[in-house]
């Protein structure tokens, strides 16, 4: 550990105290049932909907500091609160009240030879971490599957939204007092300096998993300097890949929700591979569609173009020769995220989705389902890009781990 | 990054080598079927029992190195290979072609509103990298449950062992060519430098995970410099609490075969927490049936005791205040890998395996359960004492990650 100048060495200890905190109250959230559970979330959704006029007044002030600044107008969208928004932050924690509860969830067990009855649960993590730079809702939504799955929440939210993202937490823990929980539920950690990613997310022994949500380089920043277990989230390279035997109406369909329904979430297609047998008529008329769909089109991509997450109207364009050339290229230059074929052939179909390494493999489908209330999960934290512990969309039981509980009558193990 | 001396730079290139080579491998190994990976496994118990000759003799030059450096008897004994054990380590190739292949599993599917079909189902990992200082056989043991798993596999072994490994993994790549199979599905990282540590843990994108099997300065080493994801395993500070409603007489039992039975495995008792309740009473009859069979016990333990993991015939003892204080000084001073209770009271149960914070919990069962044999799994790569992806024994799905595999109909989101 380097030497931290006093004013870091108190942000740290500040870190480290709302985490033990948080540590606390996880042990108390553990034992809820579901209904107490249930009940606190509906008392926050009254309480958020009861802080209305203070919500919306921290957030003017957010938006004042934003338009000073001069952000520019779709990102003081993101940022900005008005009643029906506050409406749906409530009615969203309503709904995870609503969605069945992880913990004590048997995946497992049996009756050992010797007798021992050995069942595998569903626990809590315990302290789960939260970095994010998105919308307020964020803030409240973490919350609620969070406590829903038993765990305390640390927010680390944008500093952008900070007069917000404290209003609505300070509802929220007022909810929680009121209903006899403890309010270290949930905690906003400073946000001004990045300074406090670091000590979240090496606060090791005290928080259980931190879960970035945000663009490539602050997941690559927080895997990098990470003590604690991360769940990687969200960077989407998607492709479409439109095979020899693909239904080109299909195909333009496709291509185009993945494209440009929305440009700036992960799901959206980022290249289109078109096969070599069909390219002198498919690729004239699906580059020909998204232009005029306003998608500028990288047909002569550079090594960027090919690894770039554009969360923009942009789209690279490359032609492989063949199903291998394809899954080659997509294992090669995605991201693990969603990738889809497009093909009536039923063995190029099996042999992509077989051996495309990704979260998500759709068959003539765009990209744009994979996400977690499509999938009917009714809630998402984010989507995870990594292979371990949860990949695709994460709900409420991927918020849990497991414990194996081991019932015996004075039973030890023979030599 | 920091600058490296030319031979570690070419030590780096080597592990990164090998990793390429084996993501090649793994491909492949991920579409196998059953059948052929059940073939492998069983050509590869032939070829190291066709071996026997080779392995016995390199067996032989590390044992000589380790007899001339002055090796303890028990570590040459864990070292050593005869016949009767290279028979035992082609059994356990056998066992594990008998296990159910745990790819291609579907874990949850369903046919959504709008008619796509989603399914949730188990694919390897990919690559695996061990880190282990044990035994020859784990060589092959992890060899036979990555490949039945469709992972490819990146061993370090201990340098003690280097002469054995060689001559097993030289077996088992042989076996791999001779049924149409790559023989990169298992490579031996060079032992000699703790380098190729460092550099197997920092091959992100190469490799998916890594599983380090040893001693706490081993683990805490590795998830420090860690880039790619890793599982830890096997610490083991585990408790026997003797509540105060407990029968001294199984407490007894339970307590000599959880420190005795095998005081050198991580699921070996380590503390022995007395209830202040039955103090008087219980705390000289069990000390002196632990002395009686030889442990040495730290009755005014240190707080060095408190969180030692002895792993030899010592045991840390404390008096606690009741339930609660039992459960806090188990979430305190415990590694989360297995803690008892032995009571009579449902009450102090429920509460113990519900608070206590572990990947298994017993109630009035011995420690030396926890174990991948003794849960049914067949065989274990290792007890992971994390939370995330795997806790406690882990098996063959535990070498597995998921794919959302999609099917549609050229079916496009709404807006």
């Amino acid at each position: 550990m380097s030497v931290h100048a006093p004013a870091d060495t108190d942000l740290r200890q500040q870190v480290h105290d709302a985490a033990r905190r948080a540590r606390v109250a996880a042990r108390t959230l553990g034992t809820l049932t579901s209904a107490t559970k249930d009940r606190a979330l509906h008392a926050a959704a009254d309480s958020v909907l009861a802080s209305v006029g203070e919500v919306l007044a921290a957030n003017e002030v957010d938006l004042d500091v934003a338009r000073a600044a001069g952000t520019p107008a779709a990102i003081l969208d993101r940022l900005a609160l008005n009643p029906q928004r506050v409406d749906g932050i409530a009615a969203g924690l309503r709904q995870v009240a609503g969605l069945p509860d992880p913990v004590g969830e048997v995946l497992r067990g049996r009756t050992l030879p010797n007798g021992l009855r050995i069942r595998q649960q569903r626990v809590p993590l315990g302290v789960v971490g939260m970095v994010y730079e998105g919308r307020p809702n964020v803030t409240v939504d973490a919350f609620g599957l969070t406590l829903k799955s038993g765990n305390a929440a640390l927010l680390r939210g944008s500093s952008s939204a900070r007069h917000s993202n404290e209003a609505l937490v300070t509802a929220l823990r007022a909810a929680l007092v009121a209903e006899g929980l403890p309010a270290d539920a949930v905690a906003l950690l400073p946000s001004e300096d990045r300074a406090t990613v670091t000590h979240l997310i090496q606060a090791r022994g005290l928080v259980d998993v931190v879960i970035p949500r945000g663009g490539a380089g602050l997941i690559d920043a927080v895997v990098r300097d990470a003590l604690v277990p991360t769940i990687e989230t969200g960077v989407g390279n998607c492709h479409v890949y439109v095979h020899a035997a693909a239904d080109l109406d299909v195909a333009e369909r496709i291509l185009l929700n993945s494209k440009t329904r929305r440009p700036s979430v992960c799901n959206a297609a980022e290249t289109l591979l078109v096969d070599a047998a069909i390219a002198d008529r498919a690729v004239p008329r699906l580059l020909d569609a998204l232009r005029n769909a306003g998608v500028t089109v990288h047909d002569d991509p550079s090594e960027d173009d090919l690894r770039a997450e554009f969360l923009s109207m942009d789209i690279a364009v490359a032609v492989v020769d063949g199903i291998d050339a394809a899954i080659t290229h997509v294992n090669e230059y995605g991201t693990g995220h969603t990738e889809a074929i497009v093909t009536t052939d039923l063995a190029a179909a099996e042999r992509f989705t077989g051996e495309v390494d990704a979260a998500a493999v759709m068959v003539n489908a765009a990209t744009s389902f994979t996400d977690g209330e499509q999938f009917g999960f009714g809630a998402e934290i984010g989507i995870s890009t990594q292979k371990l512990h949860a990949r695709g969309p994460m709900g409420l039981p991927e918020l849990t781990s497991t414990k194996w509980v081991v019932w015996g009558d004075g039973h030890i193990r023979p030599a």
